[in-house]
């Protein structure tokens, strides 16, 4: 029965018939036995492993090259070295698969940009075996959070015949052949459809009946945008809470957030000191920094005035009405306030139909979440559960009320107050991990110009 | 602060100060005070509150009818009556939002038809609460089974330029407009691409690199199928081992389906009542069947033999050489073996290249466990590993090597014997709850000629 490295290397006490299974990262050969170091992902580290030259499959050692696989029997003993607990004396080794000289992982130091272009095995490198399995943690410490908080996940659609934000840049989905705009009548859905930006709408659908609901899927944007921060599929986590105001959604977000950082530090500790030592040195401070720094919350209105006061040069002027750029929110969260920030009641013209009108008439409930080193993590807003006011808003945003009859339908039967938000997963892994490009923490990303693998 | 239903309903103690917040069912008016039964979709059950005329809010009460949302303060009390442990005495009562006499969901008794075209608001019928309840547990019942097991869930692309079973039926992904033949080249990936109806290509590059990997997203086909089975967009759940042969991928497979049935028994219990008395009466004894019986493995050629000999009348023909059909599925699994089955060995010639060729050269290393009520719901094999024989397959299958060039490189390198399975997330859920069409547990259903909402 095969043994995991991470659970070898975990060992309380020696052990004898042990079975290990991975591929070679680098091996050295000395007179009358050989070092090799195995790695089979569950982890960072490698086992070291020492083959004396009388046994079984030493004879194989020479095609032992970096990238082969092998098994290796033998017994786990106390490392003599200075690195490691454990090492391993090998009884006998098998080779299972070569690895030739044109492997492309042979020497280290490549760049990230040559690594994407080999996404079918960079997975086997150190770094990207640290984000990806640092990935699947924090998609599970997602769904643990809300599920403990009694929140049901639902699966909102990818195909969509609605756009969420009235605002396109979607792409389009077909069964049709050569111009499809002729007949969408004859599609497969019978009318056009395209891949959702956001399960908010239909999340909705579904806190107006479970009371707590998110979602946790892919979603698309058709942006051209070729930036570190922009891919064309992304996965977004949506909850929904009904019964709850700006307040509440803000508590949720900023607990969210926390919550994120802590289980990182805790769960992700070998992988983050990797990316602590080779990506971003400012890693765990800043984690620590959102764990310990309880959040400041300030409207919008004070939020622009601090910004105009500080006598700071922005790259973009700071004008009341307008979203607040990446650089403000830095400058909010890491200098004046030094610590997380929310920002709370924007104006009313820069964000969506669905946010709740405040009593000024000039402003609604949304609000952002800012962290130090990337700015907006979390987006969300309270909801207008005004039959009326909701009407008047799709009014004021040019939206056509029929396209939404199911939506509007909501605030006939039983209306809540209810809130929730938007957090990208990418964003977030790079706000966690300190890597900086948004194709470095996707396993095979979708950008403009590209769609390999 | 709010308390959720569930948790009011399973307290060990009375309560005063209890805030609940949910949706009206019903309510009784008797001399001098009120019966209703309150429900906010944290579990089946309503809690009922009693309001004295006196309470402050009784006014309201003509208002509060199905449908209406309301605030219920006041003390959790044992029940006098026969039902429930717990009931609630009102000490002031708030009406949120009206329903007023249009609501869809006032009368009891309707068509699954009927509720589908209100999507929108079938979650808060007792069904579809129970149907979307019980799939939030089972989606993060998946993540725990394979989490547990050192597996890392990784998020394959859902936009693609590659076809994983090489067989068409896939949605086209545009941003161009009009005709999208002409120059796919211009398109926004710089050339043609698809909904993926599979991830396991790419989950193979990650267990090649991190040994055990598995998928959890959505899968698309425009296959123009009008059943009860199939959907244009499904969730599927793709595991993946590297070092792991047919045998290997079998005991995860039956080890996963009866984790799945005594998950349900054990944790939807509640939701799980409903489906026996309104939907299936068989479902329970049907999952304690899989969670009791062993398994029986059986060769394809043996399966066919035994249906042959079994001196039934099938309305589809059994014969070596095609694939089994849903009838001679449950005839092995109900009749004949009276046990879960799993039959293995299928002939090439049915199977898609990637699955590992035997050394009979007719038969590949693909498994199907099938179970009572459904036949197959895990299909699976160990993939071909062998270079040479994985082009050969390709060339078999009359499919280009060129365009597999990365899934080819996977045996270049350190190829190693692996095996994986695919699970219609959906048709588990048809299984485990006995709910018979595949529409009735996706919260918003597309198929053909139908994507509303």
């Amino acid at each position: 029965m095969r043994t995991l490295i991470k659970h070898a290397l975990a060992a309380s006490e020696p052990k004898d018939n042990l079975i290990i299974k991975g591929w070679v990262r680098t091996r050295r050969d000395l007179k009358g036995f050989s070092f090799l170091e195995l790695n089979d992902g569950s982890c960072l580290a490698n086992l070291q492993v020492i083959v004396d030259a009388d046994r079984p499959g030493y004879e194989q050692m020479p095609r032992l090259t970096t990238g082969a696989s092998a098994v290796i029997e033998g017994s786990l003993v106390a490392s003599q070295g200075s690195g490691q607990k454990w090492e391993m004396r090998a009884s006998r080794v098998t080779l299972i698969g070569e690895s030739d000289a044109a492997y492309p992982l042979q020497k280290k130091g490549h760049s990230l940009e040559f690594l994407r272009t080999i996404s079918h095995l960079r997975p086997r490198s150190n770094l990207f075996g640290a984000v990806f399995r640092t990935r699947s943690r924090l998609a599970f410490a997602v769904h643990q959070f809300f599920q403990e908080r009694d929140f049901v996940y639902v699966h909102t659609p990818i195909i969509t015949a609605s756009d969420c934000e009235g605002a396109g840049e979607m792409f389009r989905v077909t069964a049709l052949k050569g111009n499809v705009d002729e007949k969408p009548e004859e599609d497969f859905f019978g009318k056009r459809t395209y891949l959702t930006v956001s399960g908010q709408l239909e999340g909705e659908t579904f806190a107006c009946a479970l009371s707590n609901i998110y979602t946790f899927g892919p979603t698309f944007r058709a942006e051209n945008s070729n930036t570190a921060r922009h891919a064309a599929e992304f996965w977004m986590i949506e909850p929904e809470m009904a019964f709850c105001d700006l307040q509440g959604d803000m508590d949720l977000g900023e607990a969210f957030i926390k919550s994120m950082a802590k289980y990182t530090l805790e769960h992700c500790a070998e992988d983050l000191a990797l990316f602590a030592k080779f990506v971003d040195k400012e890693v765990i401070s800043r984690l620590q920094f959102v764990v310990d720094r309880p959040f400041q919350r300030v409207p919008y209105t004070e939020a622009v005035e601090i910004l105009k006061k500080s006598g700071k040069k922005f790259e973009f002027p700071v004008e009341y009405g307008q979203n607040l750029q990446s650089e403000h929110e830095r400058f909010l969260t890491e200098q004046h306030f030094k610590c997380p920030v929310t920002v709370f009641n924007y104006p009313r013209e820069v964000k969506p139909f669905y946010m709740r009108l405040n009593d000024d008439a000039k402003t609604v409930t949304a609000m952002d979440i800012l962290v130090p080193g990337i700015g907006e993590v979390i987006g969300g807003a309270q909801r207008e559960e005004r039959l009326d006011q909701l009407r008047e808003n799709m009014r004021y945003h040019k939206l056509n009320e029929a396209d939404y009859w199911w939506y509007v339908d909501l605030r006939r039967y039983g209306t809540v107050p209810h809130a929730g938000f938007g957090v990208g997963f990418e964003r977030l892994l790079m706000f966690l991990s300190g890597v900086g490009n948004i194709r470095d923490v996707v396993p095979f990303a979708r950008t403009p110009g590209s769609a390999d693998f």
